[in-house]
């Protein structure tokens, strides 16, 4: 065992996840210290498949920053296409509010910053154990063990909690100062990656009488799709025939059939949404995903860790460049602003793609369901409305 | 008891409130002969206390068939106020999408429509007694009692259940040819008539962590205002005083106040929402509150029994011309579509505004309600749409 070493830095951020290592970008570029401290491994990291579509203001936070790889590798997607019992609506973002989004898949994202923060020699501590983190009031202290063996005790002005889903950070703040919200779903998502070319230029979000699926790309050859499916079901029992069998019948008609390959990977993701308020504790802040998880249906989990990263980066310079601390003061107010739009249209997307069977009342949700989309999508507003959250909320 | 009189007519209309007087003037005017058969009295009815909003196509529906009251005495709303937490937001109906709604009580559209009936020497019997119907899939007959005691048989070509939410004809259609839809709510509405001059020139639908309320109007010296209650509430132990203060917590702040007066009138208003399909059996077709219920916010309910009310006419016209059923045969389903639409709207207006503290995620619920709210009001596209669905999908 060696002995205990200190280091001192102006932040520590726990959790080298996009949000983490985004910020961490930030704060190096403003000069301002810092270390980043994961349980996990670079690599491990790396092989996680998430979230693919980034709003125009998460691609401006990184170009702006300088880690432009989105632009000569994501895709633009200037619209989507709803598809309802099998007939095709398209949502024209760009006609509809001048914005779009860009297709580039999660852990590129997370790959742009690793590098980066590499190039520029950065302080990120990944495969620690041990982590323990105190004095969240006062001078909050990181306990670590790094990769080599070595204890580290890290002393920081702010702690930063970006460690994701199950933040340490998070389960460090007392229950008394904090409150809870959430709701849970009667579904989950079957998601597989397939060897098979794109079966449509943009994502199809699809609502039939049997259930939602999504048809989203990774790359030329690996296609992204989900389908809705019970949260206990068992993979295992699964072939590439009965995948396709459910897909087909979500999606097909009116001449689209999918382009079908094997299935290369398969993978159930639980729905939830989740809010810990307020995003400060002390000298605690908390973004993305250890203050809030939304179901992933409209794309906004890693697009609200990245504007949770913005407010805080400007509200942790304007405290270490003036030593006011307005902007932190206010930093959870405002991030919840927009978290709890995209919490709302999360759930509203979820409850309007979703179908539910065993609500009491089916046969009323059902056809109240196929009401609010025809009223929707035969609307320039209701279309031109979603099309605006959906882009982020441009100028809000 | 007198002998048993036979009447034969080409339409048998059962309930004469708004839905059946429009479509038996509509038939008059068309030359169809029709006979309305109405249980309550003419001056019953006309003490009923309703909905107050029209849309512009039911506004066009009555001033194009001659029925023009509404525009002397009515009055053009070009938008109405959204309140979140004491925070007005205006929607302006007329800027957004060129339409407007017009204020006037669902009494003195049937007031204008039973006089219009008279004038015309309609065949409208009022205070029946005893009525049964039978043969709605051959030659439809209407058994009753008339005021004066003299029972009659009436023989139709076809049968229109416009007899409201408690509808004899709806209950004659056999269980295994029809779907019921419907969903209840955890809440009611308190109303009240109340001897107060306007406190606002438009109406005000109010969100606040009490609960919903509406302000509405009724002349330049009565005012109409309700609030959420629990369905079980018992009226007689409410005094002005208790009414006011919920009203007052609900609506007030930001420098505006309710104009208060002595309470006249209370009632508790159910929410249920209900769908009847198909709408039509045999020769029977059901328009109006025979087929469907909204629940009372978004004022959806009027409007749309006189829409049902328009297709019907245009289809029974249509039938009696040129002989040809193709028009009642779609019936329903052209009548659904926008029934459905309805539902959607009341339900989502429902959820949208009022707060649900029984609910087990409350919390969770009700940061996300304002964070629609805000999304919502905050955007001219989703301002629009609101307006869109308000003003009855003009054009759609």
């Amino acid at each position: 065992m060696s002995e205990r070493k200190i280091h001192k830095t102006q932040v520590a951020i726990m959790g080298a996840g996009p949000a983490g290592l985004m910020l961490s970008h930030l704060l190096f570029r403003a000069g301002i210290e810092n270390t980043v401290v994961e349980i996990r491994s670079r690599d491990s990291i790396s092989r996680t498949i998430r979230a693919g579509i980034l709003e125009a203001g998460s691609v401006d936070l990184l170009v702006d920053s300088g880690v432009d790889n989105v632009l000569r590798n994501g895709h633009e997607h200037e619209g989507t296409e709803f598809r309802v019992n099998g007939e095709g609506h398209r949502i024209d973002f760009k006609g509809l509010t001048g914005n779009s989004v860009w297709l580039y898949p999660q852990n590129d994202v997370f790959d742009d910053l690793a590098a980066q923060r590499e190039a520029d020699g950065g302080d990120v501590r990944y495969s620690c154990s041990g982590t323990q983190v105190s004095d969240l009031t006062g001078t909050p202290k990181v306990f670590f063990t790094d990769a080599d063996g070595q204890d580290w005790e890290l002393r920081a002005e702010i702690l930063v909690g970006a460690d994701g889903s199950r933040s340490l950070c998070r389960g460090a703040v007392p229950a008394a100062e904090r409150t809870w919200h959430f709701n849970e779903y009667p579904f989950a998502w079957f998601g597989i990656l397939a060897e098979a070319p794109r079966s449509a230029p943009e994502l199809i979000y699809a609502n039939s009488a049997h259930g939602f699926a999504l048809i989203s790309q990774r790359t030329d050859a690996v296609q992204r799709m989900y389908f809705q499916c019970d949260p206990a079901t068992n993979l295992a029992g699964w072939t590439d025939e009965q995948i396709w069998e459910q897909l087909r019948v979500r999606v097909n008609g009116n001449g689209f059939e999918l382009k079908e390959g094997p299935v290369i990977d398969k993978v159930v993701l639980p729905f939830r949404s989740f809010v810990h308020t307020p995003m400060r504790h002390g000298n605690l802040f908390l973004a993305g995903d250890a203050a809030h998880t939304v179901p992933p249906t409209g794309a906004k989990g890693l697009n609200l860790a990245l504007h949770d990263v913005k407010l805080l980066f400007e509200s942790l310079d304007s405290y270490f460049s003036t030593g006011s601390s307005a902007l932190l003061d206010t930093y959870s107010d405002r991030a919840l602003d927009r978290v709890w739009k995209a919490q709302y249209f999360s759930y509203w997307m979820t409850t309007l793609l979703h179908t539910v069977p065993t609500e009491p009342n089916h046969d009323f949700f059902r056809a109240r369901q196929i009401g609010e989309l025809r009223s929707l999508l035969e609307s320039e507003h209701g279309r031109a409305y979603i099309a605006e959250c959906y882009t982020g909320w441009q100028g809000k």
